[in-house]
């Protein structure tokens, strides 16, 4: 009798053959306003069986791909650190095996567990950030390990000029004052200017993290997510941009964060997150 | 003391004088990821009280307009073949008394019972079929008589060429192809290009049946329906397209499905699917 | 890198090993009035993980049992038939390996699937039937394999007098009539009786089919189900109850039934559901 | 083609062979916590199709009764007296036909629409009422015309010694004093008490109006109305309550008030209170 | 120990210091269709924490606004004239002190209250009126104290042409003809128009009232409304707007209804709203 | 004008009048299930206002007393040691102005911050605990500052004997071993032996601490809470138990946690913690 194996959808293959590994992080303890993102990765794996394998858009099917699904790391929840060593740890193992880590959130600040160690191994490593928000604060409340500071901790890592932020409509006035000091490369409100971002990139041949908080579409087709913010991208635009994204640029991981689904009792939001990560795979694939 | 007649709004001519005959068929079971569209005609008749009347974009008013609603099928759970029955019976009758069958679902498959009927009084018969899903399946884990199959079962019926699909955005790799192959007339992402279809159809005054599965819509708008696609198209956009196809080609039947108005507790869902009634009864009585 | 294996929590045997079989049918095309227990079983197994699994009612751990979670069935909705020859194929290689067969639905009619795979290993078969409704309809708008059909249907296999129906308060007028002609053994309102009946069939050691649907309990412990009746029974009188049938009588296989988890947004009764699986499985190991 | 008649489950008789004639009174606009009480009647109408028409408590079916189901009255919003003035005329006119009015709520207001017509007809009225409040403040807010001053408009008509409350648990201490001074025959906390009220109401064969606010129940069971209290009665103990005042006392007009069907989105407070109607209509049939 | 004072985010001025006065208005009791608006003031407020108080749209801080936030009116459900004149008396109050009004509805009839004692102040008053609702109903079912009226009450203060209405998309036929009649400047469906009628009301300085109504917003973005009409403004147009009339017009009072928060679970419509009120506040203090 | 002071009913005292003295507490970092409890404090006192400040149990009115609001801390999520800092210093705020604490959670690890001030100023305290599950885990996933453990934590201050736990249902078997080995007074599953402890420590006049997690509810009653755990006590029970501890034992301080109000979209919950608050206030102020 076969054993009940649950993974995203037809993300089926043996480990050794896997070119992308997902894992999940479920972990929100520092989210500041509406807790639920530790539902996410799973609820994006056990709601994929509503999608198609596949695309349509990129005529591409999931069957055809080498993709393994690890399931979700057990995060103690209440211990940033801790929950920061054990994603590390898992993506030291991914790399280590040459596979591309795919980390499903999870609030954002689980990326810095990938990021930090992703760095290690890339020294000259970019991020490519689409988000609502800047995530440039030094501290929330005194502290550090925060959600709202994550590309700020990413900056201690990687230096002024490698952040490359998109669609940011929120933020502290120190924040977006951070970003125009020319510490972070950061385009409001929407994703103009990624092609020529990607090009540069492209051309350069950089490895790239691609971290998506899924925020950064507009809350009227993503409303479970913490902080909602009006005024954001559509799931078309979103979809056509990590495209590009994956299409061109060197990416080496990559993240998606910020999926609540309890706050979206419409189910719509898990749905639109499950898109979103089979389209990633079907481009990063290509 | 008057009896407790419900009908969608101002829909509440004497059957002999109506043009135009509503009934439900709430039925859901070959629902394949989140029913509920069982309780979409219903809904969508006692929710229609929060409508107005009278379109601005159309200015015409349901109340000078002879529409009968004979409400909702008793339809027998578990069994798609008795249910099938029920709705060629009640079409049968509408169309035997010069009338238009107008059929609130229920899940897609419903439009089955209805287009058999209508193939038998108009042999030459095209559908304009409105959707996020191509619903080509010749089968669905065996199943023939499934929502995921309904345009196949059409297709049976009618043969190549007749079916014209718009929005389409999900389905398997091979519905595509049979598409493709030229079975069917298939428009994907958008409602780009019916104009021109409408345009043929019309100058040919060929008989057309138009089914909207409500999914065509972005589930930003819609999201009460049992398998969201994000990537649809806007409430204007589906407003102006379905008032161009039912003041030029020649509607003899019609419906309008997949509402499943407990996945939207917001009630959004409800009344977009009632505005969308609203409209296209205003158009088809111009 | 570990495979994603999802079961109830702490049913992490080897099927060799294990001495009970846990399996998922997510069906719910007949119900008649609210749908969503297809989510049932995978309910119970995802919200397993914020049980315990040491009881203190009976002072038992699931750690220290050897159950075997096979997951959920993928059964093709719409077709009564299909679904029940594949449940029946389940519980065949089950009973023939010589393990107890947990099922989890899914509606009710699922255990149709079961119960005439066990009756024919066990031809003296009892059914203990604990609900709200008696289930004893010939028919339900002329369907044979309906939920309110499946205590008749079992009927017709067992004959009178095999089935012990407790819980029971609600149904048609001619269902108390068939039950009070002698054909079943009804016990209106409560569990009352249930000892001396669980003490009668554990005297002649006949196998025991044992049935659970869950809206025995009262709505206000178990909102979470399609059909809610009020005046049902606590949490506290079932478990005694089902504890004292595992304990005392020979049951050879058995079902939860009619948990759908959506209708109760607060989750709590997936949490009894969850709950009413560990108490049965350590009962029925001890 | 038949109307689509909505009535509550098998209340289908013709007005003139009626004993009992249900009506719906929308209305909640006094509500001062939570409104929605307005959707109450029409839900329970609606939902009403989930239950059976046999009840096994009393052993009677709704099949054999005749009773006049009429919908909502059309109440303008906004305008307590307006909404009082119909709901008298349709009280008028139903005890001008020798018939017993049956209101279903809304919000507990509506009671005096009713009342004072009942009063006019049955000078020597006598009121029980069930509920969780006093409902006898003298004004709210300056307003008279409210639901938290229902009972004390109804002193105001009928004067001291003609109200039983039972279960009552909330209130001003003014009320509470109210009561004590003699007002009102008030019992706390339960329906203990009511046997022997109910025994000599019935002695005396005074005409009698029931009033149900339906959050006498314990919110557990009954969490879909406006201002829950904790701490209230079981539905066996309501059910038990309700037949022994319609088999005993001489019941002229009856309602029940104040489900708010849209805050308890299990569905559960509907189905509770159309199982309360059913077994008023079978009891105070019997 | 501090107490715990709860306003709008950063509105924390001491009144002395104020130019702008926030004050709620939580009425709904004229509402027709779904309640719930008497939530949106305290909704707004509570779920301002969510926000930040930088604006990247105008690069402007509510750290250096002085607004006060006086709290929620007590109004009394179910008397119209009674909260009409509290909500008269407190403009008043903050008309005389030389400050701007700020009111967070409640129903939208609560503009009435605003509107009627502005223009005693400013009788050369114009209203700029932002709705999907025309609102110009002489009465509602016999009652013209009605949300669906209150654009005709106001008209009946100021006279024609006075009123300029934008997004309007729903209305009797008689609506719209006393709108076509030239009594009030009506733009349907859009925001269109309104850069000229702003330019033109800023360079005759007269006073303007903004009021409005967030159901203008699509549903998509705004569902949380007791009414939503498909067909709507999306945020950024919203946006962009607001702020052309606050940088333009001589914006002498203004306010926000018909957010109610119940209504939509995923708590977007009150982020959205709170947003809009922190847009409005930034524009108007420039 | 006056400020928008927002605390539970009538608890309007100034500080230097206050015998008790509520803060709230909104944290959930470690919540190990399901978040939300960081939103209870603030919903027991906005949704207050729906209760009545009069009790009719014990014939007592908040009207009455002087009790303190001091609102809610500001928490940084995510950083249990700065969490529990602030509440340590909150609390000795209050008892050095010899005032009694009563704190508002969150979830019950923010017992720890209080407890531990507290057995600064008294360390021969008590602490009486009603909760469902032990919490008694020496650490969570090597967490040890998690609410799984607050009760262990309090134990590591006060040693053996000091802690009298009630109610209790659930927990891993070492921590019912724990208990069983005499480290803390357990009484399993109901508040059975509630009425002798409390006299004993009444009878010495030693100094309680008190502190009730609300999951000691039933799920009926209290759905909303991160980890309902069926076969609760009623609230009756609760009530009186309460009652008992505080007129009887010397309470010096005392704390209601893990009520998480979005769990429970009908509300009951919220409304069943204000009630529990009310009746401790007014309790023990007697």
């Amino acid at each position: 009798m076969k054993k009940n194996i649950e993974t995203f959808i037809a993300c089926d293959a043996e480990y050794e053959d896997a070119k992308v590994v997902i894992f999940g992080a479920p972990f929100d303890s520092t989210t500041s306003y509406r807790p639920g993102a530790r539902f996410g990765s799973a609820a994006i794996r056990h709601e994929s069986y509503g999608l198609e394998t596949y695309s349509p858009y990129l005529n591409c099917d999931l069957e055809d791909l080498n993709v393994y699904d690890a399931g979700d790391l057990e995060l103690p929840m209440g211990s940033a650190e801790m929950t920061l060593d054990a994603i590390s740890a898992c993506t030291s193992e991914i790399l280590n095996a040459g596979k591309i880590p795919f980390m499903l959130g999870g609030e954002h600040l689980v990326t810095l567990g990938t990021v930090r160690e992703v760095a290690k191994k890339y020294p000259d490593l970019h991020i490519i950030h689409f988000d609502a928000h800047a995530d440039l604060r030094d501290d929330y409340l005194g502290v550090k390990l925060s959600h709202a500071c994550v590309l700020r901790r990413c900056h201690d890592i990687l230096g002024d000029g490698r952040i490359h932020q998109f669609g940011i409509r929120s933020g502290e006035r120190a924040e977006f004052g951070f970003a125009r000091a020319g510490h972070t490369d950061l385009h409001p409100f929407s994703l103009e200017g990624l092609d020529s971002v990607a090009d540069d990139l492209a051309s350069s041949r950089v490895p790239v993290y691609f971290t998506i908080d899924l925020d950064v579409l507009d809350p009227s087709v993503f409303p479970g997510t913490g902080t909602p913010e009006a005024g954001g991208v559509s799931f078309d635009q979103l979809r056509k941009a990590l495209t590009k994204v994956c299409q061109t640029v060197n990416v080496v991981a990559l993240d998606v964060t910020e999926l609540a689904p309890t706050l979206d009792p419409s189910g719509v939001s898990t749905a639109v997150a499950g898109k979103v990560v089979r389209e990633l795979l079907l481009a990063i694939n290509q």
